[in-house]
This record gives C-alpha cells, sequence and structure tokens, in this order.
C-alpha cells in the first residue's frame, strides 16, 4: 500500500524539508513519526526538497507503510500528527496507486513569495515575509515577473553550479505580483518546477528591479545568456512558501 | 506634548495588555522601552485591556513624553521599536492634541475572532484560530451573530458579575462571519465598546448554535434577561485579534 501525505509546515525550526544528519530536517520529523506508529524504519519522499526556513502549506510526499501496519488514512492522519510538533501537520492522507511518486509525478508547483512594503514589520510577519522598506515601482515589478514566464534557460538564476550535461531549462507558467492591505505583496510562481533558489532568487532580482537599483534589460540579458554563477542576490527564506504540487 | 502609538503584536508570549505585577504586560514592555529612551519612567494609557493570549494588530495608546525627551515621531517609532521584542511593533507615532485620551476619546472598536474549520489545524494556525471540527451551520451562525447586532444590555455575555450601578449597555453595529478558503472563518465585530471577554462569549454561543449545540432562541432569552453570571462558554484567547480602534 502507498499512502499520500499533503503537508503543511512552519520552516522557522527546521533546516529544510530534507533529511539531515542532524536528524532536523522535515523529512527525519515525519520519518521518525511514522517510524513510532509502525515500529520498523519507513522512508518518505517528497515532492522536492524546500531551504531551511522556507515553509510549506502543500507540500506531497509519499512513503509505504510496512505490511504488519494496517491503519486507515483517518488514523495515519491523527497517529502521525500526534507524535509531531505543531509547526509539522499532515494536512491530509490519501492511499494512492503503488507507481505513484510524490517527485518525479510532480507536473508542477505553486510557489508563494511575500514581501513587506510598510515602514514597519509587523509581529505576524517575522519569518514569514521580506521586509522591503522604500518605494517599489508596481509596473516595474509586474514587468521584471513577466520577463520570467515562458521556457528558459534559468542557470543565471541558480545558486549552484550546475554539471553541463544538467539542464537547466524550466517553464513558467505564472509570475505575477499582488498588492493586498497594508504594504503587503505577494508574488506568485506557478511553473513545472524550480533549481536550487531559484524563486528567492528571481524574488530578490524583480525586487531590485522595483527598488530601480536593477534595469530590465540587465535582467533579460541574463535569461539570454545563462551563465551558472554565483546568484548575488538571494531572497530570505521566510518569504517562501510552497503553496501546491500538482500532479 | 502628547504621541499616539498604533501598536501591534502577538498576544501568546505576554498576560494580555495592562500592566503586571509580573511585569510581563504588553504595556510594561512599552513603558520600559519608552524609559530607557527617556532616562525616566513612562506612563502608557491604552484604548482597552486585552486578555492574556489574545493579539492586536490596532491598539492604541497615547503618552507624554517628558520634557527633557525631545525626539521626532519617526525616531520614537524607529528607538521604540528597537527596545522591543519582536512579538511587540509599534506600528505608528503621531503626535495629538494634549487633551487626546486613547482610552476615553475611543468611539468603537473592531475585534475579529477566527475559528478554523478544517480537519486539521495548520501550523500558523496555532495560537491564532480556534480549531472548531465538526459540521457548522452557516445560516444559523449568521443569525446567532445578527441577534447580537443592536444595542442590548450584554450583562449574560460578561465574564465578570459587575456591580449593579455599572451599566452593561453595549451597542454592537456590526457582527458578521466571514467564510475564507481552507475552512476558516473570520468573525468581525465591531461596537462603541465590549464587556470583560464579551467577544469570546459571544463567539463560543454563536458556534455552539451552529454545531446545534445551542438554540437561537436561548441566545434570545440570554439578551432579553441580562442576567450576570457567570459565562460557561468562553472561546480561547487565541483567536481574537483587535484589529482596529477609532476614534
Amino acid at each position: 500500500m502507498r499512502l499520500k501525505l499533503l503537508v503543511a509546515y512552519d520552516g522557522r525550526p527546521f533546516r529544510g524539508w530534507q533529511s539531515q544528519a542532524t536528524g532536523d530536517g522535515v523529512q527525519d520529523l515525519i520519518e521518525r513519526a511514522a517510524a513510532d506508529i509502525c515500529g520498523e524504519p519507513v522512508r518518505m519522499h517528497g515532492a522536492g526538497r524546500t531551504d531551511a526556513g522556507v515553509h510549506a502549506l502543500g507540500q506531497c510526499a509519499h512513503f509505504d507503510p510496512p505490511g504488519s501496519c494496517r491503519l486507515s488514512e483517518e488514523n495515519w492522519l491523527r497517529a502521525l500528527n500526534a507524535s509531531l510538533p505543531v509547526e509539522i501537520r499532515v494536512m491530509r492522507v490519501r492511499r494512492v496507486r503503488q507507481d505513484f511518486h510524490a517527485r518525479f509525478d510532480a507536473k508542477g508547483k505553486h510557489y508563494r513569495y511575500t514581501v513587506c512594503n510598510g515602514s514597519v514589520l509587523a509581529p505576524f510577519e517575522v519569518g514569514r515575509a521580506w521586509h522591503v522598506p522604500g518605494v517599489l515601482d508596481r509596473s516595474a515589478l509586474s514587468d521584471a515577473l513577466r520577463l520570467y514566464e515562458g521556457t528558459h534557460d534559468f542557470s543565471s538564476f541558480s545558486a549552484r553550479r550546475r554539471p553541463v550535461d544538467r539542464d537547466a531549462t524550466r517553464t513558467i507558467r505564472r509570475a505575477e505580483a499582488r498588492w493586498k492591505a497594508g504594504g503587503r505583496i505577494e508574488m506568485n510562481f506557478i511553473g513545472d518546477g524550480f533549481l536550487y533558489k531559484m524563486v528567492r532568487i528571481l524574488t530578490a532580482c524583480a525586487v531590485r528591479v522595483a527598488l530601480g537599483k536593477e534595469s530590465l534589460g540587465r535582467l533579460q540579458e541574463m535569461l539570454e545568456n545563462p551563465e551558472p554563477t554565483q546568484a548575488r542576490h538571494v531572497a530570505p527564506a521566510g518569504g517562501l512558501c510552497l503553496l501546491r504540487v500538482w500532479y
């Protein structure tokens, strides 16, 4: 039997999704919770990594409970949440076909990056939004985001030098900003997949354009001449949230 | 000189707004921050108390900085936030006329109570929403809230037995529920003032009606025959937030 989990977490206390030698990856904690329930080790497979401090409302994972461990979906939900810290919640458990794979079957992801443009960062935004005081040019921000849409080699927007044989071509179906009350700006990035730190780098670059610190032409150049360099600007992890994975 | 502060706080780490013998009221912390800046004691006057664990996005307060302490509004904002914990933020500082009083001049308040009706409480809602699983009757909830609107003696909906000479008549201009995505329900209470724990008791009673555990008739009775009794149902503090004070 294979189960698919929908997982939400506050990324602050954890070292990202992926299993860590230190045991404080979100994956480690869910694996330990499942192992406690089953009495034997369990391996979780996530849709993708999220970095330390990045949040999720819609991370997906799958695992195969050992044959000896027969619980209903509802009881798995209860049992996992009973032993997980409150910062991690399994929101849904569903039985899936045996060949479903949380990572390889993922067709797309929706990330949201939140910026707070007010003069003071409100208490509930600490660790959840990037505080950018200063005047932001609304249409420049939209123009920058629109530039990202489509299929490009995003090598210039990844923090990791990739082996030459690894393709950095990705398709962004949507990149847009929504201006909310109180100086809150939500940037939505929907695409088939994202490179390491790519959303945070795309955000940082677009915000620099909106602040007048970078030109739209420079962004265009980075897209047209993909160069796997060390990105110089990365928006803070706390502003990012994985909202949804599509299958 | 008199200054008016707009204050936001995450209520979780504090014992409510009001000054405590233990020094961990929000008021204590702002008074200490101001005293550190001025080098002499400062007294803050809030628009009203909020209980331990209750949040605020729009609490108001006023104080008179000592004549020796001349700072611009902007510098007061920076200096106060520099010495306050991140869970308390002064969002705005404005000079007001010398006879302005944060409490006595308040004409109305807007409280929001948040309920989460999903089967699992998401990580970011912990301590910020009341988790009510189960089927809620949407129109029964609206009917209950509508019953509260208008001018009534709310003695039955206060947790404190009031001295007979104290008037418990209040006017609720608006009490309504907004159903958001993911089972989130935001209840807005707008009125000229609220008794001790009144919003949390009104919420608990309305939710009980929506769950079918209490009848609308019983609520009507409690309104028509105000009896200052110990309220038996009080919604948890963490779901409540003071959004705005009107002057």
